[in-house]
């Protein structure tokens, strides 16, 4: 099956028809068909299908118990009105690669696998990387178990619903000391291909990143009857704090962003109570990322005070920067860049500030990514895309990618 | 039964022990309590007990069918955790100004009506004084049974469950020929009594308000990957409106305030494609609240312009000035400052930026407003309050007020 038709399989699971975006949320049933989509792909390639502890799909090209394997894969689910690209496209173009390399008559000397790792996006139950995660060890089976969802259903019963069982959750370094290499391959979330007017490229690390909630409490009153100056109106705060985000990002070469707030008592003739915004901030260095917080926090606290508004920041999570293993990285380039080189093509090496999976993975086995061009760099919309022709270079490095380490 | 009774036995109905502000909307279980409190009220004093055709409560000493009944009350509903005051007030006074004038053996020589007017607040259906609003001829039973709360229920089906009949809505055009003045007291809800040290007020005029819907639409994004120079970012928009608002409002000398917002996607590592926020913006004068505007949306669109979003301003509802029965005022005034004036009572005359149902009567009916002082000025919140001698003073003026208009 080509790629332009595995795609299309794909194109109307869990799409809504009123945003255009997908709605693939984790154990849902737009979940379960793309799920029961993967396991049709691996079979119909005679690949061994099986399903690991953590509800992450594998599909196996030789035994992997022979050890030092090399698995590609990403993941399929999607934040809520997310594009067609974002995770699909890795594991698309993971059964792709593979049918090119059985094209070119390839003989693989190590195990191959292809992964679609579980609830990469967390837009179900708040956490990204859940599946990755609880293999590498980074989450335990408690605290996934008392994951839930904006309904109030646990993680542990939204697995069984999907007939998937979670007692089972937990670290599987086994599986792990059997990959000598994973690489993901993945829509590229920022313009730098387009702008270097590349296809493809490799990413050198992800940069550090966190979020943190901005809690500015004041006090409730009468739009229409209290008078300026006796408000403590910390919408006024929050608003202050929105735009001096953007300027310390700016100044800074880093990117911070308010995107989610909610306000008590959300009433169009109430001054609020409360204004709670979440900063989301990140930046290719530590020291960069902490000015930036920090002078956001600075500002904030001076804001609220001339307000009479009470600041609370909480950092809600946060992730220190993950380097790719550089020798993977480098034997990357070498493939892309020269051995096998197509000709003109340059492979540049790039940061990125998303997270995954991949990023999850590499503090337990060699990891590696590959970015496909994203001609407008938008992402996690329903406007997300890759032009084919992008689409099918990625597919041949990645094939170029895994002949190099799995056929020597 | 005392002022002082009659408000314990009020006080815990339906208010939250969470927030320890009040819960009282419109045809809940609370607004039925509320309901059967008034009517019991009613009938302890003999006087007669009626539900109009819209489900405002009446008790009436003498008959309203002889004419020029003088009409005193408010409402018992609640803002979202809303203060023991705002519109009780007025119900608990109306009660105790009765008592006060039959301890001073005063003869009627009108008919006398108490009122609870029903869902002053809005804040189940959206649209304040429904209640008024039907009888006066400004809101059609057709657009009443439109209106629909948060949980789909409509305003019909809320009214049947309290045992009321929605059919029967409409105009009350009789009953408001019959009444010859309609008095409503009500607790200050800014400061300007306090400012002035005075305990009790009459109301010059209700200013001109309005709300207004900005809708700032942008580009979602992925905010960890999408970079400044590339965003379309609403919040930056709607963050310099917020304080654009608040400069408009504080050189005119007018109210603004964003208290609402609604925003999609909101996740926290999602730039949004919208941010909607609701202007709340009350003058003294419709021309000083016309150029407010004017200038909050004007800055608006700049701003929108320079981020590449799009915006969109609606004007959701607007209520002109209401000036309140000269006739009245000045009679009230005389009342209260010199025929029956305590000595050293001054009377200010001061307008407010709240409605009321006696603003929307004063189309229909001579209306005047008697406001009691809020010495921090605060209202729509648990944190509301007045002093008891402050209220007695209130009480009062009331029925200073009432056996001036109805014992001539």
């Amino acid at each position: 099956m080509s790629f332009h038709s595995m795609w299309a399989e794909l194109l109307p699971i869990g799409r809504s028809s009123a945003s255009g975006g997908y709605r693939r949320f984790a154990w849902t049933g737009a979940d379960t068909d793309c799920r029961a989509w993967f396991r049709a792909q691996a079979e119909s390639r005679g690949l061994r299908y099986e399903t690991d502890r953590n509800g992450n799909q594998w599909a196996w090209l030789g035994d992997p118990a022979e050890g030092d394997a090399v698995v590609t894969g990403s993941h399929l689910d999607s934040v809520p009105d997310g594009g067609a690209f974002d995770g699909p496209l890795g594991v698309v173009s993971a059964f792709a690669a593979l049918d090119e390399l059985r094209t070119r008559g390839t003989r693989f000397t190590r195990p191959l696998g292809i992964v679609n790792f579980g609830d990469e996006e967390g837009a179900r139950f708040g956490l990204a990387c859940v599946g990755s995660r609880l293999t590498a060890g980074q989450l335990t089976r408690e605290q996934a178990h008392r994951l839930t969802d904006g309904d109030g259903i646990t993680l542990p019963q939204a697995m069984e619903a999907a007939g998937q069982d979670p007692d089972s959750l937990g670290p599987d370094p086994e599986r792990l000391a059997r990959i000598g290499a994973f690489v993901e391959l993945h829509v590229e979330q920022g313009r730098a291909l387009d702008l270097s007017g590349d296809r493809v490229g490799v990413a050198s690390a992800i940069w550090p990143h966190g979020r943190w909630r901005f809690d500015f409490r004041g006090e409730a009153n009468h739009a229409g009857t209290t008078r300026l100056a006796d408000r403590r109106d910390p919408m006024l705060s929050y608003a202050e704090t929105v735009l001096a985000a953007r300027r310390e990002a700016e100044r800074a070469g880093a990117v911070a962003t308010f995107g989610k707030i909610a306000v008590e008592p959300n009433g169009v003739n109430a001054i609020p109570s409360l204004v709670r915004g979440w900063l989301d901030s990140r930046a290719p260095e530590q020291d960069t990322l902490d000015a930036v917080v920090a002078g956001i926090e600075k500002a904030a606290r001076a804001y609220a005070e001339s307000h009479g508004v009470d600041l609370e920041v909480v950092r809600e999570s946060f992730t220190p920067v993950v380097e790719f293993d550089h020798a993977l990285r480098d034997e990357l380039a070498r493939i892309l860049g020269q051995e096998r080189g197509h000709p003109g093509l340059r492979v540049p090496v790039l940061g990125t500030g998303a997270g995954h999976d991949a990023g999850i993975l590499s503090g337990s086995v060699p990891t590696a990514m590959l970015f496909v061009r994203n001609p407008t760099g938008v992402s996690h919309s329903p406007a997300e895309f890759a032009a084919e022709d992008d689409c099918v270079a990625g597919v041949l490095a990645l094939a170029d990618v895994l002949e190099g380490l799995a056929c020597r």
